[in-house]
């Protein structure tokens, strides 16, 4: 079965393909809604999606959750990269010791029946200065557990311990 | 015509009754989206009621947008409220003498017809530390350009010189 990822992003595409083998990329704007959690973003915004694609579907959504500020910036990672980037994150976090951190992302399926929903998550800690020239977003400043930022590894190295890569092969089980 | 105002929070029904007259409270989850904008925040909401309700209403959606971040926190100020509150808003702007910012109200209001919005702005400055016991979230932080903090301000006093105050005001102009 082809199923339908729903996303702006051509590189995502490719990545589910390489786990999920046939997946057809579907541009279609669906509201995503503000919540606290990414499981609720992704699932009303697949079942928007169902609506108008009456068809199986999924879509994802991701953010970095910082435990010290009870999980923000969270379900609006990008909103808050966008303001402030990482150096409001290091200047917010300049003297804070505990610097746990993970990247989540929530996969949403809607089979036709029900909305199932995969979470991937990437443990690390909030660097005190941005490292490495690679990736996007918080990637300099993200040190994933195995030791890199994600800005340090190359995208293979990402792409093998990614937050999106451990939804994706949940969904890649569920539907066999 | 006594207007619905889609609410949970009897207090602003009470301050909308202020300036508008009859005003009926009713309470209705509906959905905020996420977006920069508040018109488009408040456009949306207003449209879901109208659906629910099928009767002339209106909500309100407010957020303090800070200069020298393009906004931020803006749409999420009562998220950001809730995880960094006003000592990470201080700790970010530590090292800043830019520090204007304004409070932001939009109230969407359905006609019947179709969808206006108001939107009412207070002025002022981001304080270097809390002043004021009065008020609630950022009011502690925010120095309204007439000289004092929100929560320096008794209710009266900032009722009177309140983004949601101008808001309404529209409202209650165009309603006539």
């Amino acid at each position: 079965m082809t199923l339908a990822f729903v996303t702006g992003n051509p590189g995502k595409a490719d990545e589910a393909r390489s786990i999920l083998g046939d997946v057809e990329r579907v541009e279609l704007d669906y509201t995503e809604v503000q919540s606290d959690s990414l499981e609720e973003i992704a699932r009303r915004g697949v079942e928007e999606c169902y609506e108008e694609l009456e068809k199986p579907c999924f879509v994802d959504d991701s953010g970095l959750f910082v435990n010290c500020f009870s999980g923000f910036p969270g379900p609006y990672s990008s909103y808050v990269y966008s303001t402030l980037g990482n150096e409001g994150l290091l200047q917010l976090m300049e003297d804070e010791e505990e610097r746990d951190a993970e990247f989540r992302c929530v996969v949403a399926y809607h089979t036709g029946d029900r909305v199932e929903t995969y979470v991937g998550v990437a443990e690390g800690r909030i660097t005190r200065e941005p490292r490495g020239e690679g990736g996007f977003g918080y990637d300099p400043v993200f040190r994933h557990s195995s030791g890199e930022t994600f800005a340090e590894m190359t995208s293979e190295q990402k792409n093998e311990v990614s937050h999106r890569r451990k939804a994706f092969e949940q969904l890649a089980e569920a539907v066999g």
